[in-house]
């Protein structure tokens, strides 16, 4: 019986997640899951134990992590733009916290005589660079994160990476690019807006467009996401030879394209319901984020996703309208 | 008049900065030096004030700046050896207390009202960068750390790249070769035989090579290591872009050159001083170190070292033989 925690799974990926695995369990067997969070939204995925409270309070990790679980996806994280506005709450959520639940996992190593070495699936996003960038990122391409969101990510990437070369876990870093179409709410997120100009209009409500449309951008699915999340979490990392971090595959498109396929999907009425209305905070924020990668690791280690985006709000179509 | 504070200020680099601080003051003009530290050596720079105190007791570093110092050099850590060893102390040490520093900064300047923005000079490391790599490392290349040392120093470049974006303080970090040839005793960083093979043999001592003599690695002399500093310390960091972390220029040789450069300075007795003797915990972490670097934004900002190790041997004999 394979023990899965999920860290900060009462969001959006981590619910999906948790769908899949009540669904499919793990690699063909049941599967314990534990989702830890904040806050729970109504619904959702009922099926597994909730733990709500925060990985901030002093205990809190070790108490979390005292069953050691088999796999632990830590995904909970304050997101961009919050994380820029409030900069005691970014460190202390998306960095602390981090560090504590990684101390946690290593007392249970310790205290396990070096036989517990948990996979940690860490979710980190390509915010991790910063501008100028070559025309495609390689692989290679330094870490100069613009946004304090993304120096929080690249410092845990660095941490768990630590941990994992000690052998006190067994840990995997996921470059997420921007996640599309997010069901349900607008949030905090700087790159909010690149769902809501295709959800909220497939919904008949109205977008508002903050940036110029010849913004390009990396998308991929929630579903990909997950894909990612179990594909890590499976994965020999005997393979990543010590880099541990990887830049997921996405489609990467402009923004105009991105209406583009809408229009195609769901025809002019539907398109003529985005406004656009420029945010400086916002344009400023996403003009330091990375527009194209060429993830030769990650594709090599088998990490696939979707290649247009019209199969990305087909995704949204099948799995989510009408739900959110 | 300038108010400085070098924390670290016992060790070697600190040592040399405040030495030269009090030949040539700042910039033409007086300095007040503080030089905080664990513990002080005999001698040394004994005009400036000393602070005896250790950074990761609760509320030291608050103590420590509150008079507001205009130039803040971070020097403190310990080294590769030690951090490998002891992780808990390692990232005590360097991270944690880096992180407690710049939070005591970032207070000042809330409490001045914004106006406060000390001038920040970390003394980073090529040990940030992990094998395998490029035959000579751009400016460009990722930060994939090899050891626990590696690791904190790419942390804290991070936190002080973020606190220089919100405009908290104004960060500069150094990303150093290896200092050769150190005076004094050997340390217990993995480096330290680079300097030892030269340094012992210099006064008459026998000196352990631990590594074959084809390894290459890339060094500059304290004098230089000193030299960086300064410039960081009145750099116009508008021209960074952002990009705070500079890999320094420096020589990068083998080890044969290096005895080599020995044999024709001091002669072949000198040389005969050195014994092979393969340390294989030595070997291992030497082998994930950067070998050369092409080092383009920082020699076009004025960053300059020695051009042949024979010159370091030299600066050494000039400085220091028969001081330590």
């Amino acid at each position: 019986m394979t023990k899965i925690l999920i860290v900060g799974g009462g969001g959006m990926i981590g619910q999906k997640l948790a769908g899949r695995l009540a669904r499919d369990g793990w690699q063909g067997g049941p599967a314990v899951v534990t989702l830890y969070d904040v806050g729970f939204g109504d619904g959702g995925a009922a099926a597994h134990r909730r733990i709500t409270g925060n990985l901030t309070d002093p205990g809190a990790a070790a108490m979390l992590v005292d069953d050691r679980p088999d796999i632990v996806f830590q995904l909970a994280a304050i997101v961009s733009g919050e994380a820029e506005q409030d900069f005691d709450k970014g460190w202390q959520v998306n960095m602390f916290a981090g560090w504590s639940l990684l101390e946690a996992l290593r007392a249970e190593h310790i205290a396990s005589g070096a036989s517990y070495c948990p996979r940690v699936v860490f979710s980190s996003s390509i915010a991790v660079f910063g501008a100028p960038f070559p025309e495609a990122i390689g692989d290679e391409f330094l870490t100069a994160p613009l946004t304090s969101y993304g120096a929080q990510k690249a410092v845990c990437e660095l941490m768990l990476s630590d941990f994992s070369r000690k052998g006190f876990v067994d840990g995997v870093s996921i470059r997420l690019p921007t996640i599309s179409v997010r069901p349900g709410k607008a949030n905090k997120a700087a790159s909010s807006f690149f769902s809501s100009i295709i959800r909220e209009p497939l919904n008949g409500r109205r977008a508002i467009l903050p940036v110029v449309d010849t913004v390009r951008h990396a998308h991929a699915s929630p579903k990909s996401a997950t894909g990612f999340m179990m594909h890590a979490a499976a994965l020999d990392t005997g393979l990543l030879k010590g880099r541990i971090s990887l830049n997921m595959p996405g489609v990467s498109c402009t923004v105009a394209e991105q209406i583009e396929a809408l229009r195609e999907i769901a025809g002019a009425d539907v398109v003529a319901l985005i406004r656009s209305q420029e945010d400086p905070d916002v344009a400023k924020i996403v003009s330091g984020w990375p527009r194209k990668f060429d993830p030769v690791r990650a594709q090599a280690l088998g990490f696939t996703s979707e290649t247009e985006f019209s199969q990305i709000i087909q995704s949204y179509i099948d799995e989510d309208l009408g739900r959110s």
